[in-house]
This record gives structure tokens, C-alpha cells and sequence, in this order.
């Protein structure tokens, strides 16, 4: 995220709907969640055959699950906490998932190993921020 | 949904994933969160002054999850128990929290109450897919 | 589109930023573009091998402009003229080539035949919609 | 853009179904789509009354549009001139009219003022994309 971005972030997080939030975890989930868009949209484009079709039907979902999920984090003015902690499971559980079938190709594909990485990464942070909100 | 889609999502359905979907309740459900995208993008564009401010980011959240719920229906060659689940869920509570808010401007807004009713359908769908899933 | 969507789009249009906009065209439209992005994004899905990856890839790239192609018809508070006509010429090209490239598989593949028909039909509804402006 | 998003996408670029495509030039204009659709999604949470509804609702389209030219760029395999052509033309009507509208309310708003930044930068970008491909 560059640093307009997280300017702004900063800005509008007056209006947030709940308190409790830590928004340096929040801002490296947001930045997560794109890399994982942008990894999971461009490796879904790079598979070649029928071996693979699961795991790009894998990656076109958790690039959507991702890019919701960033976005639900860019609008503090509706958030709450049980619609965050629902999708932040249900990202945490997409990028998982598409990290594991990834990783099944990482020997084949570059792009594979490189998107389950980046995937694991948008997981971990998903957990991490799902933490921090039950503690609050 | 129209016919031609219909038709595709049963031809389709044979790379499905995984077993025991009932294909049925799955085309209503696809529906279901199409018209929710709709009607939730709508209403986030009508709110018109401070006091729905909470509503109008909600229903564009509520837009987001439905519209990436709904692809990932359609994409059956991905298709998880786990991830399903997770993303049904995370989709009834955004839809139910979505037409809780907009119940509270019902009377100063049709827009407000006619979204609230196709998210309530909405969030009933995933729930009887869920239901239904973990019977399975 | 279901009738309550259509009911609200009408209500909606009193907000409407821009005059000369024909409802029932842009109704039609809406529904052409709902449309376009479901079959687009199950044919996406399909795709087995190799020789179809070029496909695959716009019948993604068709989906995402015909979902945003729609959104923005659900905005009346923002619709303007110049940006209308920008967004709907490229939903245009991008359903046509989906088409065309579609067709050269469609005896192949059912889905690709289908997918082409319902892409067809997003394009000339576009079209439609950019004559009937550019006389307004 | 991180860099592991970089690398896939030189990588990736070996599928690219055109030629003639500046690759540094693509990595730019990828990363100010990403920054623009975080950008208005942000802004358009934040307007508050009356006065910035126009302005929110193109916000929201300019947020759409952005994402699916970033999108675009990702899939090489199904990369082509004409399409390209058209939504980068019509990704730089949409960011430059959001970033007009924005730029009228940068007095109140501060959000409004940065992302009319980031739109304007889009618009650039895209704008120097298509004039390369032209040369090309």
C-alpha cells in the first residue's frame, strides 16, 4: 500500500463504526489482501492444463475472496465486528486452501510456489487480526 | 437467473469438485445473491444524508460479499466443502446485518426496505445451502 | 432481473445525475450485462487444455467489465455522459471479442457456444444504449 | 506493486497473447489502478452529507472500473489491443471525471483532495499506456 493510501487510511478511520482496532495490523492485512489479489488473479491466467483446472478455479475464488475482503477493510463507516469476523474467516480459509493446492504444482509452475506464498501470507494475517479483535 | 444460465450451471456441473450439492437449491441461491448485489449496490448509491451513512457502507459491503459469493457457485471446478462453508456464512451474516440496518430507515426509505427484503432472501438461501451441506 | 430490482432501479432514477436516459434500454442492458457475467465467468471455468487458454482468459477479463459495466448502471447519482459512453464501448469490444473468440470452440465445448450467444447479446444492448444516447 | 507481484508478472509475460507491450510501463499503470481503487473506495465511504453524492457515486464507479484494468493487465493469455485500447480509454475518462468532481470539494474534504491524486495519476498512466501501444 503506498503511502497515500495509508494516509488516508489514517484520515477516515475517525469514522469508524467500532473501536478496537489496531490499524497497523489493518493496514497489513489491506496490503496483504492486494498482493494476494493481484498473485492469485495472474497465476489463475497461467495454467496450462487439465491438471491444474481445480487449483485456477481456486485462485479466480480467493483473488474475489481477497479483493472483498480488502475492500471491506477500506470502509470503516459500516464495520462491524461479527460481518469482519466472519470474512476475515472465510479469507483466512480461502487463501489457506488455495495456498495447499498451489503448493501441490510449486515444482511444475513458479507462479504456483509464488502465489502460495503470497497466499499463506494473506492467511496469516487474516488469523492475526482475528485474534487481536476476539482479545479487544 | 436467466434460462441460458441455467442450462450452463447443470452442464457445468458435471467438473464439480465435490459431491452432494444440490443443484436446485444452488441456482436459487446464485440468484438469490445476484439480485442482492443489485439491490445492496442501489441502495448504497440513494442514501442521501449522515444519519445512513453506516447504512450506505454496509450495502456496499453486502454488494461485494454477494457478488463473489455468487461467482463462486459458478465456478464448480474449485469447489470445497470447507471454503463454501466458510464464505456461506461470512455471506448470511453481511446479508441478515445488511437488512438489520436497512430496516431502520425502512420508513423514511423504500429503497431502504425493498433492499432489506432481498438481503433477508438472501442470507435464508446460504443458510438452507448450509443446512443442506452439512447433512450431506 | 427480478421485478423488485427493476422496481427499485425506477424509484432510484429520480437521482438520476444525467437526463435522456431510456429506463427500459438501460433495464435491458442491466440484465444483459447480469447475464454476461455469469456465463462468462462458468465458461471461464471450464476450460480444459491448453488450446483454450486465451479464451479462458477473456471470458474472465468479459466477466469483470460486464460486472462493472452493470454496477455503474445502478449508480444514477454519478451517471454522466462522457464516462457512460467511454465505459459502455468498451463493454462493447470486450463482449464482442469474448464472442467471437468463444464461437471458434463452440463445437467443442456447449458452453463456449452459450457463452457466445449471451456475450452477443451484452454487446448489442451496449450498442443500443450508445445510439440511443449519442441521439438524446 | 511488492516486489513478488513483480516478478510473476515478468514471468507471466511470456504467455502474452500481443506484442509490443512495455512491461515497465504496465507494472506502473498496474500499480496506480491498485492505489486509485483504494483510494475511491475509501473517499466514497467517507462524503458525509447531501452536497457529495454525485461525488461518492462516482467514486464507487471509478473504484469498479480501476479494478478490472488492473485485472486486465494480469491476464496476459488473453491480452488484446483493441480491448485494451477501449478500457484503458475508458479507465481514463472515468478516473479523470472522479478526479475532477473530487478536486471540487478538496477544500472541505482532505480524502476528496488525495484522491483526486491518485485518480489524476491513474489517468496518467493509462493515458501513457495507450500512446505506446499506438506507437507500437
Amino acid at each position: 500500500m503506498d503511502n497515500m493510501t495509508m494516509q488516508m487510511m489514517e484520515m477516515h478511520s475517525k469514522d469508524m463504526a467500532i473501536t478496537g482496532m489496531d490499524m497497523g495490523m489493518m493496514q497489513e492485512c489491506i496490503e496483504a489482501c492486494a498482493a494476494g489479489e493481484q498473485a492469485a488473479t495472474m497465476c489463475a491466467d497461467s495454467m496450462m492444463d487439465d491438471s491444474m483446472m481445480m487449483c485456477r478455479s481456486m485462485c479466480a475464488n480467493a483473488a474475489d475472496v481477497m479483493n472483498t475482503m480488502m475492500r471491506m477493510m477500506m470502509r470503516p463507516a459500516g464495520m462491524q465486528g461479527e460481518t469482519m469476523m466472519g470474512m476475515l474467516s472465510a479469507t483466512m480459509m480461502m487463501a489457506t486452501a488455495c495456498a495447499d493446492e498451489c503448493m501441490r504444482h510449486a515444482e511444475m509452475s513458479e507462479e504456483c510456489r509464488m502465489c502460495a506464498e503470497v497466499c499463506r501470507q494473506c492467511a496469516m494475517s487474516c488469523q492475526k487480526m482475528m485474534d487481536s479483535m476476539s482479545m479487544a
